[in-house]
């Protein structure tokens, strides 16, 4: 098969250069463009120092000619560049939150703006391949899934889908701080977030009505989710502990622990990024990979389920997900370009 | 007032050496007398060289002549050691675990050991100032209360004692690694620990019974709780997140924030180490100090009461509150020697 | 004594702040005033969290009635500010380096701009108390030094002021990230600067004039000094590694490892705040204290001698030592406030 | 051409861990069997979770039936396998000291153990490619290079021989703390380790006879090496910062600062993981891969030439290099298996 052309709207973020680096060493694609404002015209190895001797692009103020691109802009921008995309007649896989959330409100309840084009978000599909693999490989327009949901989603989809826990799910997600993106901010300054660990948006998160929706839709009727987000101090991962009440009938099994464990083995038996773990896994485990770990527990005392993820923020979570959706609408090996172990210690 | 004399068993960890630090500048006490089995014969400054030209102690194999002990002994030991101090006469305030559950058949269960003096479980108080001022004053022997359990209690105690939440609680709390003892460990090791985020103890941490033994005393009935300790990369600081279900007929209050953020105030109106935050707090700001800050959320959304805690592991987890718990036992003012702020960045 | 009021100009950047942290439980100040911009208005507690419960201050945007101040103003303003104090009767030390430097030239060179007072070059006493005691305790304005050349020159001002090394210094400097400030940067940003080292500034960075004429001074006569200062992914701590040839006469000395220790003890043998020690200090040993740790080894084998030095850049570096001077100039005992241990582990 | 079967023998450590990794996906290798004492038997991705789902190996006691072999001991024990695996006509990298130095010596002085095979020390080739890439094209048995001294020879080795600096050098090396290796240690105890920097082995550390011999061999002459490491709290990377005085004559050259950059373009032009860098290197920019950027910089102002260089230590500085020397001795591209970027941020 021919390499593909390939570009990324806003190389420059931290979402944008992690696509770069992967993208330069796909064994399908050729990376040919990148923008970003303040850094056009400069050499990209010159701006992102690690790319010295990798990558020869130079970073340019509009996209050039490419068969697909990633739009990593931020929220709204993401849209405007998207829709132009499409009109080109270009597979885009969207890396902001713009056509994530199918209901067109909740851009307005929850990113304060009017969506632009609420048309696309009916043709865009919810980019989580473990869950709509089939519908992804038909699609023009992919919206790749915050960190946050992705860790959340895929550690409560199989018993959500089973219907053997109760409605009432807590995620206590726990992220480093590349999450919060390289533009400047107080919280992320190095003094502030080293040697500190904190909750924050507490009244409500951006991530949260995607978490809803997809918990919502796979498990067919409503759900009532807390979702509180927590700084860590560490560069990347991204680690959530979940919790919901196992159903009454559920728990009196004799063997709750084995037969949850073979509801995640078989949920995600075929799948090459999803590894249900046998001990709690640590963020480290998944480290600059594609990977994510799941470890459910029942703690029979309780009754309670508690499922633990972690994934690579900017991996699973971002970049390596968004090249992961990228395969399959282009009919490349699903782990292509992706198969770079986890980097330990 | 006089001074008194005052020495710790087992100086050498990280509980004990913090109690060094706070007591060489405490000014009703002398620190006389340090104990450390492998460090005995040695100057403690050699040992702990950031107490060069602090302490010019020479740590001891047997405790000296003292009026009052700390103990900060491994489980079981420790039991061992207060029962002879107590024969001496000598007031105590026990840094383990072996004083705090009431229940002997605990310690076979949570400890695996049979406890060798269950009678003093019944004249040892738990050390927790803010529930127990009364009888810490007047007790010989203090159950200096485990970091978790004391971000936990306090975060809840409010809510539990008033009555105006479900029995079930969650509580996720992550932890700096001194809170894993200076023993060494691979989970302690850097080069594991560092930049890598995990839950651990999902079958049950041995501060669970203490949590629950303290809540369901407040509350006056049973508590369901589950409780998922998390190892973050920091050295000092414990932030517990914890989740309850507001009585359905609380939930239905016009002003449910107002009235829960004035429940905490009242409660804790009058402590000096306890300080109701109108925003979700940082481990940051009570970093090295014995401050705990405590930030109540009610998220009607969803019904649940959110409480978000922060201390220093081994100042308000440990030292520090042993110290505040001497004081109380002493007559001395409660904030003496306990008043240095918490140090930013 | 009574207590004198004191004031901080700009107390809301990382030397202020660590200023009012220490001030506020000065024996023998008040604290009463603290200007900063941006947060005018507002309650220095709930900028800073951590001081919650500890300072009742509102932040100024005018210096109010004071007996002394700091001044921590970026360069060039500062001089402004002390120009203006000076006039009012106010005794003063700057934080800044507008008055460290004796050569009004230097200013232009080094700072890019023309020194606004000159003449109160000649007025300020560099305010390094283990050389400058007597000329600082009759001073009104007190130039605080930097961070770098605070653990640089401690470091060498026995070996130069005996003569005993050769002219060429080796000066390479390790410090923690809030050495940069809490201005936003990319090179503190979390992302940037966690599980990352680099040097910096190889083109001569501020502090060295200040080291050469400190250095030039002590030896009377022209050192030649290489300084390269670095970045480590911490938040507090410089050590400082420095290089130096013995004299040919003196590596032929038979102990030279005990005469040089012998030298440096007796140099520093009535410093409160500066330790020689026996074996390679760590910056964790002096972190939140004012103290400074000395190591000074002989390498007979390459006739080198390297003396290791570390201070806690916001405390010895900055704040504290500020602190140390106001004492000197006010009578006050010289540890008076300073006297809390470092913090550790 | 086929692909060779390679081990390795002690694979839990973390070089032999890192090997692992990048040998898992080397195009030209089937990694079939590794080593380790305590735990073998156990499944690799078992006792390193972040091999779930890449690797299939059980930990052996013995190495099975290969081709190539890695070796990752102790010192002494390394030699010890080393024999033996030559009498089996196996091609060896050892990664440990025992081949490092050609006179036997120096394992008396600076290891402190009689060399058990001297005559193996004549055929072993230094395994630095950019140096000796022909010899170790031919050689049987390679000694991998200590991380410091890769760092330290690749940043010296241009001017050395080209004889424009004088044999008085200064190598001021910090480095992560995997370098202290994955045995516990209370230097690498995460508490001690994290917010701390500290020099060490001041007396002389086993790298500098290393340092010594190659930076002997390559000028033709004595050279006078002062070398001091320190541990800055990061997980991987070295930075060496390298002083040495220009040669009188040099330093009078109109554009020193051109010239010199030029000999480093020169020396390092066809080389794939050296690069010249135009501004100082941060050790995250080549974090997880086998880059070293050099940064020379002629101080003409001191007369020094001052030399950044970093590496990371796991890659470049052990098993990365280890892989670049089987490249060259198995006749594979010599950068095949080793093409990953650097991991940002």
């Amino acid at each position: 098969m021919d390499k593909i052309k390939v570009g990324i709207v806003n190389v420059t973020g931290y979402a944008g250069i992690e696509l770069a680096r992967l993208l330069l060493k796909h064994p399908d694609v050729d990376l040919v463009s990148g923008t970003g404002r303040s850094a056009a015209g400069q050499k990209l190895a010159d701006v992102f120092p690690h790319l010295t001797g990798v990558a020869e692009l130079t970073v340019e103020s509009e996209l050039g000619n490419v068969d697909f691109a990633f739009v990593a802009m931020p929220h709204r921008e993401s849209a405007l560049e998207v829709m132009k995309l499409m009109e080109r007649g270009i597979k885009v896989v969207d890396i902001s939150a713009d056509f994530r959330l199918s209901n067109p409100d909740d851009y307005n309840e929850w990113y304060g703006f009017t969506h632009p084009s609420p048309e696309l978000l009916d043709k865009a599909v919810y980019g989580l391949p473990e869950l709509y693999r089939k519908d992804i490989a038909s699609a023009n327009l992919v919206a790749n899934p915050g960190c946050y949901p992705t860790s959340a989603i895929l550690a409560m989809a199989p018993v959500v889908k089973n219907g053997i826990v109760e409605e009432d799910i807590i995620i206590d997600s726990k992220s480093g701080v590349s999450g919060a993106g390289r533009t400047l901010a107080l919280g992320s300054h190095y003094s502030e977030a080293n040697e500190n660990t904190s909750a924050y948006a507490l009244k409500g998160h951006r991530h949260l009505p995607e978490i809803v929706q997809e918990l919502t839709y796979i498990g067919g009727e409503a759900v009532n989710v807390t979702f509180v987000p927590h700084l860590v101090p560490m560069t990347r991962g991204i680690l959530s502990t979940c919790y919901a009440s196992l159903t009454s009938e559920y728990i009196s099994h004799d063997n709750v622990q084995e037969e949850i464990t073979a509801i995640y083995r078989e949920f995600y038996k075929d799948e090459p990024f999803v590894k249900v773990v046998d001990a709690s896994p640590h963020t480290k485990n998944v480290w600059g990979s594609n990977m994510c770990h799941v470890y459910p527990f029942a703690d029979v005392r309780t009754g309670r389920l508690i499922v633990v993820s972690c994934i690579d923020n900017l991996v699973k979570g971002a970049a390596g997900q968004a090249i992961q959706n990228m395969n399959i609408m282009s009919g490349f090996a699903e782990v292509s370009g992706l198969e770079a172990p986890p980097i330990y210690p």
